[in-house]
């Protein structure tokens, strides 16, 4: 057994039971960002979250436990990726990327926007020209040092 | 002659003049992202906007040219990059991915979050904890549909 | 269990049953581009649609649920098809991909032609120097805008 | 000296002189879609057609003669494009290869649609929720024989 | 189930049963190169020849069915084949290829040796200084057209 | 200086003095096949062959050395080859592989069809249907041993 | 079923019965070097080979048979191995691998060293500064010819 | 400038001085296989070595620093080499990569023969059937330990 | 049976029994770095070894027998590792690989640092700004000789 | 002109001066590790140590500028590293990947050691059976936080 196997049963208990992931993330008492991305297989559990999982997706003892091992993160099958709503973020960071390097060294120097100390909102804009997705991405400004 | 070249160009004489790139967006009259963007060769000039480029950047007339022609795009000179801060973006798409896929479909159903009807804006948060990089990315919702 | 596995049993089901993807979309009623992208898991089908694969194909109710959420995109197993009649469109996209560039930007500017708002008609043409196959393409043109 | 060389002359001069892909197609008296391809060095020239590409573009006797030499073709750097407008046509390939794949063959038999034999035509059409770019491909179909 | 698992199904039976090709191919009626490509999941057979195959393999009657379908077709693991005899193949298309292009254009013009209009025959040539094994390639020349 | 110079250098020679492999590799004194492949970079001259190469091409006594030493092989830029031509044969090894390594090993056993003793003839077939490229390669059979 | 099931289980069984290499090769009647090469799926075996290796490893028939067919050899996960000891050897070809080809070239012209008419013997040479692997490789030589 | 540019300029030099590889090492005052390896950028010269290669190869004395300098290793252009000789090296590793891994450990335990307390050997064997390149390669045993 | 389903039932087990690797370490009666790297199926374990991991995880004796067996050795599943923490490891061969290699050269001169006569130390430093993590390798130096 | 070509004329400066890494450093101020990784392109400099590299290697005005300006990083030309001494680092990281991830995860819970706020330190070890290389790593822990 491994944590894909769990992630796995995880998503195929949500669609038996057609839940939202904003249901599950209200159980868990976190973000729907951050509960979709634990489920997902990319976040370690507390043992109470875990057990709201276990409960919520009538998981076994040994696959609780796994909940709270830190996992292999990853979550695509390629380094491109295929999938048309993860390639347009792929694309960003093509299409963008020396254009977010240039501002932020311009803003802070030399160092990174971590994606660790880092979170996420994901919201709806009505618009009426289409609605739109807004997504605020929060990450701490790490420079680097001399020594 | 190519584009690149003219982009090397640009990016040389920023070096040598000194300017920022916010500087240089309030001279063209747009956003510092989409002017950086621009610069770097992602994006097509309006002539009135080539012309003031060709006055910051000392450029000919040829090259001037070649700001108004749509570039290929793509700004990365490997699939999975390595510079660490456009990295820990590739990071954030391969790790959360599958949850921005999640929770996009989950609010809007099948579709897409445009790249192209898309802006972005970075931000600095004061920070007692160490300063935050702050992106706000904004893209149209375009549905599947069937027929 | 998961799409793909819903997929391969429908594949198997349409061989052991001898239907045609054209019987199988006038059931589902939609075009026949667009039902095969589907029973191919490509695409969200509705719960109606999914209700006549259900009677179609034999499926369980969860087999059901699943052609109702959003699957992983990406038909192929390799960035470079093997395949004789799929490679001949890669073909086309890297030997004309530069041509098709050109052209819809001199006539539409700086901009995509969408593949999401996006539909396909495939026609067989009687030729006396041998049939053809005709695909009409058509997409939406989305412009980049400045801001 | 090779032809990846006379077509960056050609793109260069094309730009200096502010030509558009259609007046060149006219001036060598074939559709738009052929002439863009040849001129960006996919297509082998007559030498009728060299002549008038010559006088057009400037070129010298030797880069006239690289035009009538059978290319090595491909025109994309990457096997997997970066530019956002040639990866939509990818995606299309990725997304919707097994779709195109089944219905040939279910109207045709075993097989390809030739990419040699082959003929595409690239139109606007007015849509008053956006403009869409239409295309329509044809090609032979070239059937599997057994022996 | 899906071809592939007909092909294994297929070539185990064969060394179960102490078949050769050529003995198969004889009561296919076909080709003995034909023949093998077809029994390996690459060609598709009509309904009297899978019917040959269903008593010569003891297929069932879905098995049976599966061997009528069009396959996906590719029969090597890698892009660059790791097997010592077939990599020679590939090989000589590495070193040989310039050349082969060279020479058919010479003779027949901008166009392509057609790998679906093809037929191939393998022979032994008994050779003192060691036997050779020749191989004669023919496809149709199918010449790229303008328009 | 390297072997592709000379290579290059040869090539723009050809063009410009409109000469045919065919000529060349009578000058040569040898197949057209060897001698195309020669002059591409692929193999080495005799001091003779290159001799005449000289005069032929115009070349410098240093680029007439460069002819006599063994080259570092491979004709292609990239694995798959994108030559719709080129990749025409590396499709015919990717359908047909397992089919060839399955009749010359019935035929030989374990082994190898040699691609170094190895010649190869490319021929033109009248046909009503289109002409055909037929093309007859003869390697020698190199068995593996015990030991 | 197909050779790596083979391979798998005779590696299981000599785990299981304690037995080396040489001990098999002994009863194999060959060198170890080409015994275990055949035991890990890269060789042919004889039939009088085969039942030797059926009774030592208690093999079905069907698996007995399986040795006796040509395998697709390669007996590695990746192009570039991860194991350290076969990653030193890919490093050996990787940085003495133009060296090889110079002097083998300077001695006997352009061609080949056999990698099928080919031995191979793994010897320990006792040194005080700690022991070596001794390694001779013996390939014929083949000449390229012209014709 | 780098090492490279050496390589190169020593190469060309010794083609036009037509020196062999034997002759180079004897004025070097080591073996040829060494020899050749340093010439061709892979190992570092001492002072009184660089100063033999300056002499044979008129080298300028920045250049023959440079030769002084630990070079960055790596000798072939590509992962997988498309040379014909360098090819059935890597063959070797791909196909006996397993069985040397095996008997090494056999005979030592776990550890890795060295690719840098490393010396090869290249000789000419005659042979009836075909002279044969026999090489020795010979690695000290370097054993994993336990701490 | 192989090492990975081995590795797979201890990791299973550790989480089961919730035991910590520094736990493991000490009944095995070696490091903890040593220990964790040999139970992920890195390292061959003596008979003793062994049988304290049997009597640990509770395996069977086949599976004892495969921990003394020497592993084909690599631990992550892809070139470019996905996950963060191994990733960073990753960023500081590529960002820092040439700071490394040039002092390593300067000290000691042409040579490596072993990856075999090599072991490891990772340590947790308290520290008010957040603790950090040390970790000492320790290789001995290999020097290359001429020969 | 870019960052790689001041860093291409460091390094033949360093060169031709006789210069050492560890001289350089203390010239401007920093450990040799910095130093280095500054000198090859991967650090920023301050204008006053940029004023000393100036000095140092003879540098424009516009070169010292670039050293000023954040770098695009990552030092090796392919993702895995055909330098022996760097790919020693490379297989640290495949074979100990994943027990630095257990054990760092063990002592510090989910995420990552910092290669941001990260220094270096290498040392010689002087040692009877060989001298070792010492390197001492020491990164941040960043944990990861529910939000």
């Amino acid at each position: 057994m491994d944590r894909n196997q769990v992630t796995q049963k995880i998503v195929t208990a949500k669609v038996s039971k057609k839940m939202t992931w904003a249901q599950i993330a209200e159980r868990i008492g976190q973000s729907k960002e951050w509960t979709t991305a634990a489920m997902l297989g990319q976040m370690t559990l507390t043992a109470k979250q875990a057990a709201t999982a276990q409960e919520l997706f009538e998981l076994t003892d040994e696959e609780t436990l796994w909940l709270q091992i830190v996992p292999y993160k990853g979550s695509l099958p390629t380094p491109v990726p295929t999938d048309p709503l993860i390639y347009r973020w792929y694309e960003i960071v093509s299409v963008y990327g020396s254009t977010i390097k240039e501002l932020i060294h311009e803003e802070f120097g030399d160092g990174i926007m971590s994606a660790i100390d880092f979170k996420m909102d994901i919201q709806r804009q009505a618009d009426p020209n289409g609605d739109r997705v807004n997504v605020m991405l929060s990450g701490k400004f790490l420079p680097y040092k001399t020594y």
